[in-house]
């Protein structure tokens, strides 16, 4: 197929990776890069991520076949409008990975919709608790969740040309309408982002009358809270671009904490109930329990002592056995001590290393 | 010192490890116990976890220098009218695993006011995603909190008492009013339960129209809506018993909700941002970061590829380094394949294991 120029706006972790992948996947492309800081400039060019960055956005534009603008949601608005100014490629091919997309899309259809430009929305749905050129990773978006969200300027074959591009991430592809993409997020990213904000500042007020506040939040209240940690301002532009969806899930979940209330004030011990234990059956069908390629967990619970070497001990016990995952103390009501989960991929993996584990260690085990 | 006979009521995980961690620490005792289902008597018998084993409760209560409830809430309360009814040894020492407090010290100081008995209520704070006498296990209770909530029935020396008698849990013991411990309760488990069912509901519904809610769930979702899968029978009756404090805990964060959707509606960029940084630095100066005997986490990421003893691989050049936790794919916005994360106990483990992995692996190491 014809080499083609990519040209990537932004070297944080998603556009450094993006590089990585799509130079995986197409070795032949030429990759260009533009970024503000140098820091992350001197490493792609350094790691060989990139053939040439610029610190001056319109300066490669034009030599581009596929611009993608892998930056903030507001920066990318302003690139947008900064692209309509600029002598592009004819049927250059323009998208972008932001974490809402209607009014980046609209933004980009009101910009270039009399430009001979082609758009399509993307949100690669990877993230990472590290940013930078430094933290690129060629497999980041393997398995993951990559949404296009056509526009009026995404013709036939606009989102076939953009796979081929991003053939080398092993992404699971898939087309979402702009504003479905942003009702969908605010309800399993946006909101419960303010929930857990909210509950964290809620047990931070509390704890001033209440000090052992501080000391009993256990397994659940750290769960929950998480994600509290998560970085200011790429939530603040998420939330400022998908307001009315986010708007209307607060306003539906005050009402279920209303019906909820209603029930514990009269009592209702049989509608208390129902209410966890349909919250329980949600979520146990939920795909939550799936991963890629693994149709559920199979997990085995093994109480181990805090020693030494006794992780170590139990993975030489199923050496050449494929783990999914593996954890201490989570999924517990509360606090408790060397609990061991290991998942694995099926049931087969999952009652041989049980058995194993039983025959040669002292170790509780339990299945789930 | 005098040997006892303690008489637990209830075979669950609770009262059968508490069986185990007693005699731990004081093999003389004679630990009598009663349990309703057969199946939990025979296995604490045939473990010898028990001297003797009753489905009477009445039967052995009067031979009880200590008698422990270890049952759920309501039957607590309804046992306390029994042994109100009984005739008890003298000085007798009565107390319970209850989750909340409040109420079940208030039944014992109404229905034993006028004997001869002491009473002081209790909660273990550990639990477990498996239940019965085979669950039972004598490292439950170490270093968990075990909260004493004194009573008019309290003499001097009983708390002192009790801490002898469960001196063989390794249980971090602290005295609190029950009022004051179902409030603190309230704001970091129950409230947070009614929070991750909700979600969970709310979702669950929302994916009827939205058929993607289902694919996307991620990370976040996933830590704020795991307590959702906890038994619904408990949460029940702790609802129930804690309805004052936990009523106001949701009109309270309902009034949060208000005034972050205030900031939503009128777009205000900067307290929207403070609102999540504040969040943020709350988080990270609960203690949420500490674990029994370390200070804080000490954290390092390992980009490890999805192969077969990847992870053993590295815990073998970790070889010796004790490890706190271990886990892929946990503190991160969104679903990410392949981070493992490991948790030492202090900064000397931490770096020497960074330099270990970077020298003899190619797999990006991260420290936090």
């Amino acid at each position: 197929m014809p080499k083609k120029v990519i040209y990537i706006a932004g070297l944080g972790l998603i556009g450094s990776s993006l590089a990585l992948a799509i130079k995986r996947g197409q070795p032949d492309y030429e990759i260009l890069a533009y970024n503000r800081s140098q820091e992350s400039r001197d490493i792609a060019l350094k790691e060989g991520m990139v053939h040439a960055v610029t610190d001056d956005f319109a300066a490669f534009a034009p030599l581009a076949d596929v611009i993608i603008l892998a930056l903030p949601i507001q920066q990318t608005l302003d690139f947008l409008e900064v692209l309509s100014q600029l002598e592009l490629k004819d049927k250059v091919l323009i998208t972008d990975a932001g974490s809402t997309k209607a009014q980046i899309v609209a933004e980009a259809e009101a910009c270039l919709q009399d430009r001979p430009v082609r758009f399509v929305g993307g949100h690669p749905m990877a993230g990472s608790h590290k940013s930078g050129a430094i933290a690129a990773d060629v497999t980041l978006f393997e398995n993951a969740y990559y949404i296009f969200s056509p526009s009026s300027l995404t013709q036939p074959g606009t989102i076939e040309e953009m796979k081929e591009v991003l053939v080398g991430l092993k992404a699971r592809f898939i087309e979402l309408e702009a504003g479905e993409h942003d009702l969908v997020t605010s309800q399993i990213s946006h909101f419960p982002h303010i929930l857990a904000s909210s509950l964290m500042e809620q047990a931070g007020h509390y704890r001033k009358d209440h000090p052992m506040t501080q000391h009993f939040a256990a397994g659940g209240f750290r769960d929950m809270t998480r994600i509290a940690e998560s970085e200011p301002g790429m939530w603040t532009s998420i939330l400022l671009t998908n307001r009315a969806a986010i708007l209307e899930r607060m306003e539906d979940f005050k009402n279920r904490l209303d019906q909820v209330a209603q029930l514990l004030q009269r009592g209702d011990e049989e509608a208390i109930w129902q209410f966890f234990n349909h919250g329980r059956e949600l979520r146990k069908a939920m795909e939550i329990h799936k991963r890629a390629g693994v149709d559920s967990f199979y997990d085995i619970f093994i109480n181990v002592p805090d020693e030494e070497d006794a992780i170590l001990g139990i993975l030489e016990l199923l050496r050449g056995t494929s783990i999914v995952n593996i954890r201490i103390n989570e999924e517990n009501r509360e606090d408790i001590n060397g609990i061991l989960q290991i998942t694995f991929k099926n049931r087969e993996d999952l009652e041989k290393s049980a058995k194993i584990v039983r025959e040669n260690t002292k170790y509780q085990v339990f299945l789930d």
